[in-house]
């Protein structure tokens, strides 16, 4: 990421994260150095970066937002592991190195992501660094549950699988990725902000919308990078999506059209921030980051 | 189940599962229809109706036991669909019926017990049914997160896999049980009785020493049935155990050895339900259908 201050909430995650997670060689222990590995394996921290920046243009203390950015980078890692399975998109290289079930084995890989699932709304409810409500706590479970869920995440994914091989419309597309990926980058979003106790539901909806925004441009930006990127500096096998056939914004709207579509939706996500000011310079930041990354 | 009442409990729990689920046809319909098809095939409901029977023990309403009862066996239907998976115990046959990755695929199981398992921290979060404040809701996501979690359930089922083809001394044996199985039905008991507000510490402890108890009985079962059941009513292959060279009750205890432990278990379980007369009748009958049970 481009700027100091990103570096630095990207370190912070780095280090919220270790310290929520299981000890190594805590039994049982290839189940938590799977964990680990899969979690604390590099990463841009996309998802936690956005929680902390929210909670920034909202003057939400750092110390409270490690826990959601550790929560829904949990549901994030969990999801990877699972996607990378031979019976799903059967990956062998994440973040440059081999994917969970490669540097472990598949029953490994499969329960280090239940367990990173169930540790997400763990800390939710129970990290004492987390100073809000009960009924704020309860709130933030609800909507990382749902994010998640069959109607969020687990069902983007779902979508995806069904569309290999078949075309979709743009509107299917978007809807495919709204669930798969926008849902949890949402979530990200309003857990951060909702660190704020004084937040009203104008601001949080106003996040919301760029949230969403900069959900699509992500996803936009990664479909453009498997064309158009090399497999050392993206991690992964780069123009893995055509060879699993995978629907993509290049092929439904050409390279130019599709760079068109994110700047869009970037325009539209600063937009939304205008009402916070300087605190949401952040947020800013990441917009601009999410639709001109190279990995 | 033998009796009237345990049966009422069963039914009660089939409808409110149902009621939890998301609606047949509801997009993306393919991975809704996989976990309904996992949750309401049949089974025993036997952590359901000790949710229940925890809280006819502390006079709290059937009504807002519902809830717990669903976000358990939604926990317990997800790890059984991961469970029969081709990399872990690869089964084929679960409840007399193709498990949910023959049935369907495996990458729509995969799917189908992730959102499950945030299905069931959602209706412990939202569900309206439940009316307990929002501390006690915490305290019930955070018990059933911890019992799910890498030292709970998935812990469990990791010391389980790791096992397999090694010799365990019966402590070993005890512990990957306690995890495996024990963790979600003692959570169970405490999410039931959780739904009393006037429950105190000491009478939790007593139930939670009772479901740790009847915990270890019903796995110990569990191995015998393996040993003497037959294919048809068990529901699964009989002999599993065996052919997947797991460690089990009978192989390290006998048959008589392993019953003798199972009642021994039973008579302390008993033991602890006395403070609570007439109300624990329903416990006590689940202690003795779980020593007994023929599937």
């Amino acid at each position: 990421m481009p700027s100091d201050r990103l570096d630095a909430y990207r370190a912070r995650a780095e280090q919220a994260l270790d310290a929520r997670l299981p000890a190594a060689g805590l039994l049982p222990a290839r189940l938590h150095e799977a964990m680990r590995y899969a979690v604390l394996g590099g990463g841009k921290r996309v998802r936690p970066v956005l929680a902390y920046a929210a909670g920034e243009a909202l003057d939400a203390a750092p110390g409270q937002i490690d826990v959601p950015a550790c929560a829904v980078e949990f549901i994030h890692a969990y999801s990877l592991i699972h996607d990378d399975l031979p019976a799903m998109d059967d990956d062998d290289l994440r973040r440059g190195r081999p994917t969970c079930h490669k540097a472990f084995d598949e029953a490994t890989a499969i329960l280090a992501g239940d367990a990173l699932q169930a540790q997400a709304f763990r800390v939710l409810v129970c990290d004492p660094a987390l100073q809000v409500d009960a009924a704020t706590r309860l709130r933030m479970v609800d909507v990382l549950a749902q994010a998640a869920g069959s109607r969020g995440m687990v069902g983007g994914q779902a979508i995806d699988m069904a569309a290999v091989g078949h075309e979709l419309t743009l509107a299917e597309l978007e809807n495919m990725h709204i669930h798969k990926t926008g849902a949890l980058i949402r979530a990200s979003v309003t857990l951060g902000a909702l660190c704020q106790p004084a937040a009203d539901e104008a601001q949080l909806q106003a996040l919301d919308r760029y949230a969403k925004c900069i959900g699509l441009a992500f996803q936009i930006r990664d479909d453009i990078l498997d064309v158009i990127g090399d497999t050392a500096t993206l991690g992964k096998q780069q123009g893995a999506d055509l060879a699993h056939n995978k629907p993509t914004y290049p092929a439904l709207l050409g390279l130019d059209g599709a760079r068109a579509h994110a700047r869009a939706l970037h325009d539209e996500a600063m937009a939304t921030l205008e009402p916070f000011g300087e605190r949401a310079a952040l947020l800013r930041q990441l917009a601009a980051y999410i639709v001109d990354r190279s990995h």
